[in-house]
């Protein structure tokens, strides 16, 4: 099973495949949709396109997207929540159910503890998914998604046991 | 020259559709886009297949979108960008440039003063596109939205006239 997990974002949306297979995880693919300038709608137009294509080339079965903080900045909320309105219509568009995991839960799934900071997720995606080049943070982050996705969806069992090995 | 107007929502998405010609503005067609349930990406896939069926059906020349307030409620404000990420991409899809206009400038064009209530933008919608059938108060912000986009934008001298004639 290939799982998809995506870090919304207007700037940059992060974005990793992984493949499942019973307790065993592996990297496909990671990558950073990119977007800026003045007008919004072509924005949103160009993540959508870039999104379209990474699931076109990379076909996972399944994605999960980040319920991500609101913060006390509404016009930052504002523009988080356009990115993820994209974000979750690709994957639904090409058929995928879309799961959604608070930062604190893919932070305890991947890290163990659920206030763990950037370089800790950086450095356990990395051990769970050794040889994985990473394109960013943001890469990294949706990497991490799509291990907390595997781990609470369909490959629960043998993945968890992967997981508790790798953070052993 | 065809405009059309978006108000954004996650469960009512407002649509308006009107056709200017020099001065003269008259009214296409509106609607209600809806989408209900649990499962946040079939919301937004049921919008997007609802949107872009409006303009497949109405092939509007332009459009524009409510750069809505952001409220106290984060989470409100993130739903809420989350459908407005959808009423931005649909007509970006379709080659349309799409507008943003704040609500108080909406208001001060349409009824001339900017804290106008939901009865006189439906007043003065109804005035300006007489005989026009308006499937509720979303509906009524649309065609709002599309005449001050409509004012605004190309057709901006000889529908000033038609809209101070109106409110005259």
């Amino acid at each position: 099973m290939r799982v998809m997990g995506i870090d919304p974002g207007l700037r940059n949306m992060g974005w990793g495949v992984i493949e499942v297979h019973g307790s065993r995880v592996t990297h496909v693919a990671n990558g950073i949709c990119r977007s800026d300038g003045d007008d919004l709608a072509l924005r949103l137009l160009s993540l959508h396109v870039q999104l379209s294509e990474v699931i076109m080339a990379h076909k996972p079965d399944s994605a999960a997207v980040e319920q991500t903080f609101v913060n006390k900045d509404g016009a930052g909320t504002l523009k988080l929540g356009q990115a993820r309105g994209i974000a979750m219509l690709v994957p639904a568009q090409a058929g995928l159910t879309v799961g959604e995991y608070a930062p604190n839960k893919i932070k305890k799934t991947v890290v163990g503890v659920g206030h763990a900071d950037k370089r800790q997720i950086d450095h356990m995606v990395r051990l769970q998914l050794p040889g994985a080049e990473i394109a960013g943070p943001d890469a990294a982050d949706a990497l991490a998604i799509a291990l907390c996705h595997a781990w609470h969806g369909r490959a629960q069992t043998g993945l968890s046991a992967a997981i508790q090995r790798a953070s052993a």
